[in-house]
């Protein structure tokens, strides 16, 4: 088995969370699931010092070099990316997955999601494949599954309401914990939506994986 | 319990390795130690484009700035770091190492050591606190500890050497396991300067963490 997973930068302000993302793939290689991260070959929405949390002036990245760092190198373009070679495929999350994936950061319940990244998502799941979606990622579950989807960010009113005017179905949902829409084949968890420590987006990040390669493995 | 976690960048190949450090963290906040990150606040040697592996032309990156990514922002300078405030002090890999910290990337056994991190390592280890050091990081064990100095980097015959000429006594070791120099109060890991996947970095680091934490204990 194979899982894909999408990342939009490195870094939670302006690109995928690095944590998330690493947590994501030593559950995977502890499992002997081998995986493919991939990201668009697009601009950075921006760019966020990490350390002031301003954007950086007249500083311009690429989404799929920056992911590159995250990923050791081991990237390809989503462009590139065929969705038939896949058993299952995870988005970690980080601003920039609503920043860069998506313009939910910007746009609220009025988001488009990049329709390179809405087709690939899109695929897998028409092949009747699992996804997991992390942290702010549920955002996009709606648009891309339908109404009704079940999905979490964890606790907080503002998004849970963006997401049920997008016809999804929040539900709320602990730190260390998943919701799974089984019709869907749609597991989320809150990571950093809620995480205070590293450990806690650890416990529903080894969840989720866990639990999709259950569901791969049975799909 | 507070441990310093000493930052050079993000990324493999010019700043901090993202799996090594995020794992070295995860190990400390599961033992219920805490954590400061910090870096110096110098420009990067260079930026490389980590698909690619090639310099990024006219591109200039702090090392603060973008250590702060793996940090999520919570990161101080090293400038402003006290070593009396930590009981002990982790160095992760990553060439930004052997590039920012030292410049053992470019000089070989004729490299030197930011005068700031000599100072502020070698001060936690005067006080009688151990230090771990991950992946490239003992390059610097001999200049930082003083000669016959025990350390690791794994197998690779040429950095080993290097270790030697500069006084340092190198142990083979596979990725999974550490070198500990009791006198010296040194644990190392070989990490990425072995890995084949994120799995076996992980267990060295987990022990890396487990014993440092037991040596700081004691201390």
């Amino acid at each position: 088995m194979k899982f894909a997973v999408l990342l939009a930068g490195s870094g939670v302000f302006d690109g995928s969370e690095i944590y998330e993302t690493t947590l994501t793939l030593l559950n995977l290689d502890r499992a002997d699931i081998a995986y493919q991260c991939m990201a668009p070959d697009i601009p950075q929405a921006h760019v966020i010092n990490h350390m002031t949390g301003e954007e950086m002036p007249g500083e311009s990245r690429n989404v799929l070099i920056e992911a590159a760092r995250v990923a050791r190198g081991e990237i390809i373009d989503l462009a590139e990316a065929n969705p038939a070679d896949y058993d299952a495929l995870i988005v970690p999350g980080g601003f920039g997955v609503a920043k860069n994936l998506c313009d939910f950061a910007f746009k609220g319940d009025a988001m488009q999601i990049n329709p390179s990244v809405k087709t690939f998502i899109q695929a897998v799941h028409q092949a009747g494949k699992p996804v997991g979606l992390i942290c702010i990622a549920p955002t996009m579950a709606a648009q891309l599954f339908g109404e009704g989807t079940a999905c979490t960010i964890g606790t907080n009113e503002d998004v849970a309401a963006a997401i049920g005017k997008m016809g999804g179905k929040h539900i709320s949902c602990p730190v260390t914990d998943v919701v799974v829409d089984e019709a869907k084949k749609l597991i989320t968890t809150p990571a950093y939506m809620e995480a205070g420590r590293i450990r806690e987006a650890a416990d529903g990040i080894e969840k989720l994986v866990a639990q999709l390669i259950d569901m791969a493995r049975t799909a």
